[in-house]
């Protein structure tokens, strides 16, 4: 992955001009500034670009354990005031290649600034970027807080459609659950299950930073607040949703192994039936099959056909007995 | 579902006066109102009126986000202020067609005014409809935070109602599971452990809107928080009631795979018992049958009913075993 | 049950006089007291009474949610203030034939008077009657908070005897369920395991209601209060006690069930002890069995009893193998 | 038990001078005290010293309510303040032949007076008895407080000698249960959870208790609060390892039950590896058994071990294929 | 363990410079100091070292209750304000010879002491001590509630180490698990979740601790609980991983199990199939074998190739019924 990112960049914008900068160019920009930008928001897409950014971070002299933050892998989602700086940890989701990607996005946040930067290739982010071209766009005339409150609600919407697509595979695990008992779906019903798992375990403690947000931290203006509040909304309704399809999936392997009896029981019932019809039968055959030299029975005329009458009356007597009890 | 709902509509109302507009005439009668009324109702039913609706609605200036919630599918029960407006979202619940329907609700109040808006055609507010009709009724001579509550109210107690089927059904497979050990009572208990679950998770949330309505959000009176109290507390109930269903459904359970590992181990013993009794008689008739041609025994007069009664004394001997263990 | 309960009735009484009256009488009497009474307690003992009590309580004028609360079945304990009346709901429980009984019991309270309101005829205030016969019990000397919480402290008493008898019968079954494996034992289990579900759901709530009642609600004096918070430990005790029973029965659940599965091994073992042992015999049985002209051992003068040893040593070889594995 | 217990008295101390007295004597002495105490401790060890304590008890006028309580057997552990006086309620433990005790322990605690109420012959406050011996032991120089949390100290250390013979138990279980599969394990299993569930319930409500008068209640010196939240973090530390060790043998009931399936699945295999190979086999020497005149094979001279060289090519043909099942 | 350990002792420093001393040394250097240290660091390594370092300890005449808490085994993590002294303990974790050690760790904070105490020779600060040893480093220029931090670090940074090795085995034994069904990993899945277990029992009570440093309790400067909120955090981070990987490790004995139950289904299966066509086929042949003077199929020329014919139907008929049914 040399290629360059192409959303690493910085896009400087206020409601009358936005302009897409490289982060060298925005650098040179900066010390001669062609409008005065409401809103600078430097995204740094992947680890690779984090170097390309770190002469124009520098810059801005954070304070040094923010960039250490920054760099860290696998940080639990949270929000953190340092000095006049927000720092914000969350997770983006999406599935590639059938598998679901956890990938971590870190958020400084001060008046007029926003960096974002992300871990891997690409992001879902376009449909804002797309949304800043339009100068008629809300986005365009509102402040930093409210492209932060959009590119929160993006993330949040992401989770929908790891939900959705979740949601189209336990349906269809529910069908086939019913029919077919194969181990496979076991197996896929647990990888749902641990997806569920991580999912939840990455957006609980989004739910602190979301209500910290929308409750005022910081510069957030009343009029953001209202909006945040919905994205938390979403939030609990994605762990709602997270908790609910849980329940089911155990549900399901529930129903999986209570098939997996009522199988056994089945197999069991047809092993029973013939051997304990033709367990009797069998020893009556030994019976006469004995070479005593004095059984009167083997010399009557008729000893054959009453012997084969007496076997198929024990075997109907045992099939009204199973019958009775409800075997079958 | 082209047909126009019935219940789509506005109703205009104070204590002497009641009228029944479609939307269009009410903006009309709105410029030259024949009297002042105290609650304007409108109830938009389904998707299809909400378009019908549209122009009457834009009259009001809304903040746009809450024509955007109020489209949305799938939202979470809360409760927001937005502005000057309080937004409600909850699910209304019945029984069609044997399939339990979630309906989402919202509700835009604001003083004087209330706005429902259902999702599919029909609702359970009939009889606050008649009630309407009739003069004498409290809900006449009262404001709009009675008749919010009002539909609150009946809101929950179709809960009830749904509740009470659930009820019938459980109680019915109780006898059931006890008596029969079909596979569709597992299926059936299935069914409403599912929709338990989801009722509790729509209904679950609804417990803070309540509770923040009974507490004076607003311009509730409090004459009315004190009747919001009463339909929180039905809330509980609701919510008490669908948790102790859970456990009954899930004792239900148990009793079915017992009853199964019951069965099973009926089964077993049956096939235990005749098999252990004739294998070892079968045994004795095969040695019998050997031909080996010095085998004095077969040569004794007696040798035949001898080695029966030798069979019968084993068989005898096993079954007072079985007998002593408890077996039958 | 068309007979008047002999509990329906009024009792109006001071430190000095009481007098117990019917609902009628009463309502003459309140016009030309013969006293001034401390207090008024009117009970209502069921559904039946209640009918009858009408006009009485209509000379109140309370506020007419409180008359549709009373009438209400299956309310949640609550507690709440309508205007200056406490209106509080709870259950009794005893048992009747073998079979739980919870009876809901309404109560207003205000100074000066409490009114009791339960749905089946008969109650478990008896000994509270008795003691205000005696002038000289404390309950003669105080006012009606202290009433009042001696008929919480009797409900909540009336609770213990219950968990006395749940308690006996678990005592009972941990006994038989050791040492007898009968399904009967877990039907009983279940029962058991739901009366307690039942409880909790009921006693539940209560703690709500007595903790505001032992806080200082409303005219309750400081005295009462330390006695309210005695029947608050009593309620936790309650519970406590209820959970510890639901514990207990489950653990007999298991202990039910792993007898079952440890006698399910059993049967196995036998079976497969049985028949491992007979079926290499009976094969070779079978081999010498065969019809085939050129079998030299058939001839040999020991080949029957060298057979037979041979058997003898694979019968003791499988025993020494199971019993080496343990198998008994 | 006639006998007096030899804890049962008075001990009655300031830094100088301690006196050990009987209840009369201290009545007595109390009316011309030789000195003037700073601590008096009356020790009610049981049931029947509670009698001899009464005209004692009866000098000090407590509220009524408070006499009530320390004779009521069963109470949960609480803190009430009953006008001046701090009431107490907790639990003693210890193993007495084999079985665990739970003796409930009261405390009236009240400036330069402790009664402490037990129910059994016995308690484990010997220790404490013999530093108060000794005038240089801290607690001969301080007050009241300090010797109740002297005591409530002693308390809490003799619940971890409870669980440390627990937790030999459960190590000694450990070992037995990975090695044999005796019901016996199972059964002392459950008497330890069944003990650490009552320990639960028992300690559980006593950290309210500590925590109150840690934190301040009544006439606590800060230098003793400091002392209490010491035996408030050892409390938690009881409470720790009750639910460590109960989650403990919960893993060891799924060991045990692990274990009896793995044997149940050994059985099954040896069943049907032996059942599998000889039932073809006895069906070959079956056919070969038959009487039909025209049976070719059995007038061929290599007729015998022909078949005999089949059934050993089935036999081995069937162990291959339970060795690539991995069966053994 | 006789060695002195070589890192007990005592570290002196301020930004310029830094002095490795013994405690007798360290005794003598502080009557005639030669420079004004910022921070005194005295590392008692294990219970060795408690008793060589106890006279420099009497030096600071610590509350005595302190001391106590030092030398007490098994207490749970917990900060308490002593005087002016802040006692802090918690756990240090590492595997040693695949053992997963908890070490306890005490420490005393005051401005410019810190004292650490372990109970075992070896700790996790090897990385402090070096960075100390560096005059350019941040810890140098700070005082003692950074070295506070950064030894609180570290401990927590140990934690993750310890989670990163059971993730690596977690990961391993899902591999294992899935593929081989041996006894053997059921095993080290049981010795996982016991060290998960025994981790969550000592990291938990430790987020109070790190809470209450971190807003501020005592002498922390606000900088120090900036960075003291990052630990808390981490703290966070391990509690999720241990809450995550305990569950992943409950589905893997799920999985564990659920392979157990279908490899009995199968072996179960086997033998039906196998016993269900041949015990009919024996029948037959046991008539066959009977020894009747009169039956006329025995004479039949084709007698003997139609009933082999009935039996190869037979057993075609069965197989293709098991087929239909889906056994194999």
């Amino acid at each position: 992955m040399d290629k360059i990112s192409i959303n690493a960049g910085v896009i400087v914008y206020n409601a009358d001009t936005l302009l897409n900068l490289s982060y060298d160019d925005y650098v040179k920009w900066k010390k001669k500034p062609s409008f005065t930008p409401d809103v600078v928001w430097i995204n740094i897409d992947d680890k690779q670009s984090f170097q390309s950014a770190k002469s124009l971070i520098d810059t801005y002299h954070f304070h040094p354990i923010l960039l250490e933050y920054a760099q860290e892998d696998n940080r639990r989602a949270s929000l953190q005031l340092v000095e006049k700086e927000l720092f914000m940890v969350g997770k983006m989701m999406y599935y590639a290649k059938e598998e679901l990607i956890f990938e971590q996005i870190s958020m400084i946040y001060h008046e007029g600034l926003l960096v974002t930067i992300g871990e891997l290739v690409g992001d879902v982010y376009d449909s804002i970027r797309d949304r800043l071209q339009n100068p008629q766009d809300p986005l365009r005339g509102r402040k930093t807080d409210y492209l932060l409150y959009a590119l929160l609600d993006r993330l949040v919407d992401a989770y929908f459609d790891v939900i959705a697509e979740i949601e189209d595979d336990v349906e269809d695990l529910e069908e086939r659950v019913l029919h077919v008992h194969a181990q496979k779906n076991l197996h896929e019903i647990r990888t749902l299950k641990r997806d569920l798992l991580y999912m939840h375990k990455h957006v609980w403690p989004l739910r602190d930073v979301l209500s910290r947000l929308s409750h005022g931290e910081q510069t957030i203006t009343l009029e953001t607040q209202i909006y945040l509040r919905d994205v938390q909304d979403h939030l609990y309704q994605v762990l709602d949703s997270v908790d609910t399809l849980r329940e089911v999936l155990s549900s399901l392997v529930d129903i999986y192994l209570s098939n997996a009896s009522i199988k056994m029981n089945e197999i069991m019932k047809v092993l029973t039936i013939i051997s304990t019809i033709f367990i009797p039968l069998t020893f009556i055959a030994g019976v006469y099959g004995m070479n005593f030299k004095y059984m009167p029975e083997l010399t009557w005329i008729y000893g054959y056909p009453l012997i084969l009458g007496v076997m198929l009356m024990v075997a109907i007597g045992l099939l009204i007995y199973f019958k009775r009890k409800k075997w079958f």
